[in-house]
């Protein structure tokens, strides 16, 4: 692949083809989030968005011990929304905060608008900024070992990039969910699993990887209209009524039902073994 | 029962009094689905939605082998959505899928849209369409042999007359629909029974058909204003705030509470055994 | 505690500082509901939204047998709603009944909108409006003994105080959902523990008590600002899109950062061991 | 034109090429309504909608009387609204009365949804249903002696077919349409204009067919694919947020701008004089 | 009337049988509002929705000088919102603020959830709460003296209570709303009338009284049955789509359509001359 | 200013303290946009939006004879939309064009969403474009000899950028619109005003900027606090029910109405003359 991908704090690879990787990179630091880690993430998934060599996406940490343990929250602390300026009042200051805030949403929120599904593989501390992520993430994996917690109340806030948000759209206990947000107490893989806040656990992070390669390379292989239209229709519909839902896949479907994929894909299920080979999106 | 349902490719017959069974009868074909069935089955539900004689509906597949096995791809790929006429531009060719698509959503929404509740029993092939249809329903129920799959992205489409818009309603793990949305893997009874996209598993179709029949049954024992009343209720706030919910339901139960069900029921409750007869609604 | 409340059929008590235990107190009627005990349960929630005094609220039944058996049928049945004036024709009934059951959800809503977190346990009966009353609630806990029900249809009407609005935000399967509202099936702890509707089941009453004041100290130990700001976004995105609930976030939260608290828990936090101490909200 | 439209009690004709007029063709007793019109109006909307050889309606009164003087309030009252059966009780006639009600909204509504442009000439009698069938419309025009009137609070109703949900779309001030709509008075020509409820006032009912068919020829000569696109766009972004008007758009368009319409008019535009030739949609 | 209304602030009487007039009673400070007198108005419609002797309601100020001048900015200067405590962080006034601004909106939604239209006259000084409080009548007539304001910028905050929440669904042109909201600048008669924020103009406060009283006279001899649902449904589809606006229609009416009032209406109508006398509400 | 603002095609300067002046500057093109406008002219305003220095924003064409004549037809015919590769499947193109739209939309919505008040003023050839972008603008005045067209279904589109989703919001006849987007007829100064589009008409360029400045120093001596929210809670209500609407604007004012602005806007006022001055944002 000539194109690279070159970021401050994060890796992207490609583990095949039209499988991207992208890996938060900062392991001395348990992939703590700074300041500028917003933008990046937020820029990295906005490309992958629209490179047509991309089909799925695996985001996980780097290194063996953490996911992200969430804010660096020294490096935070110094940050404009810890640290306004003393001499502005109350209103003049949550004016700032309120821009700050929807910019950091807007970093996260990327992935979820990124049009190509994006596989969460959590493991190790999995804290704060990791539950904001996969939540934005469409399929949520996780390692045996993987210490989950909705952090931020620990740090006197209620959490505004994405958790709180969306949460209560991926799981359905909103017992459970209500429990783990107001205590902040960690959850391991069986309790995610079993409240289906992820799809599968895996023994090590190797295996996670792998299996999230395996899970990746069988998303890669069907037709990419297909594919993006599955992601987009889920989300819309998900946040609003069953008709505005089937309103707006109408539409959407009247254009994405000309491609050519719809022939090969039914041509190779009469021909079994055939795979068949879309065209780039 | 002097009324009488013909139709072709589905057979409609009353199990005991108010309780209708509606069979995908196609069976050697594993019950897939023609343009015309989509006609057929929003004729029929809209049908049973008014019929005094009708409280409660039982929706499976004729034969041992499917509840449906999707499309009938073949014939499908000569109607008009997948055989458009190639002189008209693209956009023209998509105001016309737009009508057909609405046109086979709102066949789909009769399920939906029929005041009393259906029961699925969902065994053997169940694909892409089955998905389709039993989320619709109210309650599903599904065989120990039954092999569910969201078929359409094998077939280079994003499901589009119901699923996506209402998967995300029906079970409570945005990670499990999205894998087996973009994956279109086969899953089982066992994880559909897990993942709560059906409420029981039962050995046998046979078993199937017995108990779904001793739920529609207690079903229609109930007075049948309280019964389209939870349907509707339930469907209207599942789509919508608290808020709007409860507004919607105060209106609704100020007409539903005059009848004289509320007594009658009162009544057979306080003097246990009695069993009250209420009126065709 | 200087002030005291004092309401009929209710006990309220603070069990510790910061937390209020609300009782169901008409145990020799197993705590069923008359309709004076609505606006009491809406005046007290109310209340306990505002008092600085009080930052989490554990609810249940008084007595071994019940957290409530649901509406006193009795009762309910000479006051306005199942007894209208005779001379009245239908609409006039109807706008009647439409102010009467809107008056009834907000007091059963108070618990919703009361600021603080509020924690049910479900003990013995909890029919009816036991689950119209703990859906409205944040966390629910059951008791091993617990024989919950969705009643109303066997009294001839859909539930509207709540539970159809509120069940299919609080767990995630529609069918069971349906499966259980539409045939007023008796459940235990075990199953509603499996579908997601409580998080937690304890063997006796007592032990539930001894575990939700444990959960109730763990929250009322963080900081007030973050707690009441991680009820009300869950809250509000919950029934919205998720861009719908980003947006409050941020204006919520333009504000809220401004808290000591912040720098008080990022401090302790800091010096592991150290428990910060929050002002009153 | 091969095709022929026959139905009771209306008059479709073609003025022109792609111009079709409906006329409410009872004049007799000054174009009221029946139960079976509402059918008729609905079914013949429903099929200009999608043929090709529509592209735009004008819809008006037969004779020089009335629009329509509004529901044959003799008729009505034997029908099953206002005749209902006395041996029901009130939750079971509401129950029916709601399916009828959502039915006459479906038939008047079937203006609203018809793909096509409709224009409206109010003129005469131009009462209850007038409002009702105007509000659906596109474009509304009246001639100077139209006698206009949301007469449905004398009949002891609140109007249900559709003013009320509409009014509050098609005019800007509320303190105008809570006027009109309380008191059921009748309003003229000019306070239409002012109040933007109509767009133009016309002298005499020929001269309105003649000004509404020239609106209806340059209507005719735009491309079919922008004129359908346009009304569906502003009816969907008219009820809802700008941000889901947008997407929406974005996606509509996403498929219309690949017609051949767009080369064919720029063209035709660079050639000044030239007029172009659309294909039929 | 046996009945008698006594509020500090406000007079309350009844010009005729059905007909209320309220007027905001505190000449000698141009009816300026303190504190309290947010309690009291929204006490007082809260009382006249239900009072069966209401059909409709005048609201007004008392005296020549002032509909109301607005905010008494000196007492609310030292009230709950422009008076904090000192000693709490920007958070905790937060907190309490929202509280407070919700309360204080509540009392002004009153007068559009009072179930019987609201008429306001406006006359003399109409500054900040006057248009808080008329964009929430349901008519808005004026007196050719009137003075209006959206005052609120001029103070240093954005106004609301109301206002900017109504505005745009009162009048139609954004350019207007936006004009004279972030100016503050004074608009006279002629200009609300030109631009549909009232829908008459009157020479004098005598006159409008009279006007106003007409006005109110005709209403309050419909069917209140269909007036109440007029209002309520107007309101409900104003801030909805047009589908949810009808789907809520035809559940209101499914009731409301069972009066008596029907039949007395349609009736009289037949015997032109003869008033139907309607039931109490 | 030290501060400097050069884009091509786009001059901004200042006019006075806090009021910036963007011009569209293409004037030998009639202004017209190229595909880089759009890019330009979003950047400029999300700048605009956050600069303490800015509390208003002028908007017009440069030059005498347009405000902008659209979109560049003969530039646009060789861009992404209207030329794509002509390799690709109708579905892979759809999905570019989708992702084209939503970027075009993005920098026009950067007017609505700059948090400042923009003043369009419309002079001259004001097609196409012009609409999109002054109805995402909060005031508008126009030229007497302002030519305004919603142009787009001359060139075989339905209008995507923002015109057909904000001109329902805008003004207030909904039949009006539909006359202007339908027949891409040109309408002048006098109807725009009559309908509400503009706000005030003037005689020419040079009086529209006098006119515009002297409103925008108005604006600019306000409170910005109180500016920016009255500009945002106008915006959010307007697209929402009342409800939403204040629940947003009592969040907002929370932590707003903690200004100083407060204090010296009233201490201000008891003190007639005197000009306070505020804070920057």
């Amino acid at each position: 692949m000539a194109e690279t991908y070159e970021y401050a704090d994060f890796k992207v690879t490609f583990l095949e083809q039209y499988i991207a990787h992208v890996e938060i990179n900062r392991p001395e630091k348990l992939n703590s989030f700074t300041d500028s880690m917003f933008n990046t993430i937020g820029a990295i998934f906005t490309r992958l968005s629209t490179s047509p060599d991309v089909r799925v996406i695996l985001l996980s940490g780097a290194g063996p011990k953490a996911f992200t343990a969430g804010l660096d929250v020294t490096a935070a602390s110094q940050g404009p929304v810890f640290s306004p300026s003393s001499t502005r009042d109350a209103a003049r200051i949550a004016f700032s905060h309120n821009a700050h805030i929807a910019h950091y949403q807007a970093c996260v929120s990327a992935i979820e608008k990124c049009t190509k599904p994006v596989i969460a593989l959590l493991h190790g501390y999995s804290y704060g900024m990791a539950i904001d992520l996969s939540t934005a993430c469409d399929v949520r994996l996780c390692v045996a070992d993987a210490a989950m917690c909705v952090k931020e109340v620990d740090i006197g806030i209620a959490a505004d990039v994405g958790t709180l948000s969306r949460l209560p759209k991926v799981v359905g206990s909103a017992s459970w969910i209500k429990d783990v947000c107001l205590t902040a107490r960690v959850f391991g893989a069986e309790e995610a699993l079993q409240q289906g806040f992820v799809s599968r656990v895996l023994a090590s992070k190797e295996e996670g990887v792998e299996v999230a390669l395996g899970l990746a390379r069988v998303i890669a292989s069907k037709s990419p209209v297909a594919v993006v239209g599955t992601k987009e229709l889920l989300n819309y519909s998900r946040d609003r009524t069953v008709e505005e839902g089937l309103k707006y896949t109408a539409v959407w479907n009247a254009a994405m039902l000309q491609t050519e994929d719809v022939k090969k894909a039914i041509f190779s299920g009469l021909k079994k073994g055939k795979t068949p080979t879309f065209e780039k999106l």
